[in-house]
């Protein structure tokens, strides 16, 4: 395990709420993150899908640490913004946020992310996302 | 309580997730909707604020809430996309996130949300948020 | 005329684009500004509105130069990001862009801004955007 | 020349504004379209660059053309949202917008967009893009 993906693992682990959905850090590379959830009736909506709001927090997440692994020792990820399409319904045994940093700028870092649902290794396309995270010296 | 509050409340009422985090429908009139969640320890990201997807859940679901109580008894809300400014850190023993619907289009309706960090009945802006919701008839 | 009305109005009149759309710098005050750009045909898309790209454009604009009206001497704005929701036909003698800060932190600012389109003194808000911006020192 | 490339150039070729950005229509398949712009001072900036809302205007009208390429003959496409992020100077002899159908639905069209600006056969990104089409029966 590289520096970056110490960091990156123990900012994921920092995050109760992270705990709160039961949520995995799967991987971590230099620019990119998968982050995933396994279903839980806990984290539907209405209809029995995941909400929209575990998927949103997944690619925020995904984003953010995926930025967070280019970042220098002493800096920490806020996002800045994101956006995120909603393109099918959430269903399945789990759901996988897929990240990569398309621009990686000193202050900025940009990320695609995209939110699939998985069932019977089955992979969906559920959500795209682009967040803007900043580079900050919280302490 | 009118028709449309009762669907909205049990539309909230349907959803787990929002008993997940604890969060309350308080306020619903015609085009718009006030959604809160007490601080816990559980919400948390690394620096023991609010995570951004708590946030982002609540402004989602405010923008949807907002949206649902203009639409017909037989249709239902569902978000196509949303965007999210996080634009102070999200401190405070609650969020409260207030949204109205800009646009009540008869398939889009848009909503603009504001979300407030309230701490001893000073409430600060911590994010804005504009959400698409599409009225669709899911059985 | 301030000295940030005075930067405002040439960053703007420095703009070829601008006189390419025949765009007025109608209102500048600290961390506002109202943009406008009278109906011609050049302008329009395939059923004579206004084309959604002369929206967004005035819509960045304002969101860029309110952000200015708050910058130091030697910085310069540069949209990172922004977001826009057309909520009605663009249809009208002319558009107006209004952009108010809603954070103005250091480094980044972020509008918020309505663009109407004015037919016979009636205003009709046909989009939303929020807008990011960054200061940087281009020399 | 199949019937969607016909539509689609058709209604590119009603677009006015089009023609006062000198734009082209490059290349249409379906769900996917390219549109280029070449350099011209009266599209920039202060700085002598590309503004920000002609890089805009090809990113929203190479989703909208993406999307129409899969619509019904009496549909046309509105833009319902974008959201842009403007990653790199938009410095270059061209800029090419280039745009995928991500979800192809019946009501709802959403497009991915990539801007590049283009110097001596290199390609740079510049922009990326999310966008939201509706699919209307405008007459």
């Amino acid at each position: 395990m590289n520096d970056f993906q110490r960091r990156v693992q123990e900012g994921f682990d920092g995050q109760p709420f992270m705990k709160h959905l039961a949520a995995r850090l799967d991987v971590v590379s230099e620019g990119s993150c998968e982050i995933s959830v396994p279903f839980s009736p806990l984290l539907t909506q209405q209809h029995g899908f995941f909400h929209a709001g575990v998927t949103a927090t997944l690619a925020d997440n995904a984003g953010g640490f995926a930025a967070y692994s280019l970042m220098a020792e002493d800096e920490q990820p806020l996002t800045v913004e994101f956006k995120i399409n909603l393109l099918e319904k959430a269903v399945g045994a789990q759901l996988i946020a897929r990240a990569t940093v398309l621009r990686n700028g000193r202050t900025l870092k940009v990320s695609s992310v995209e939110v699939f649902a998985v069932e019977s290794d089955v992979e969906t396309r559920i959500a795209v996302a682009i967040t803007t995270v900043i580079a900050t010296r919280i302490r």
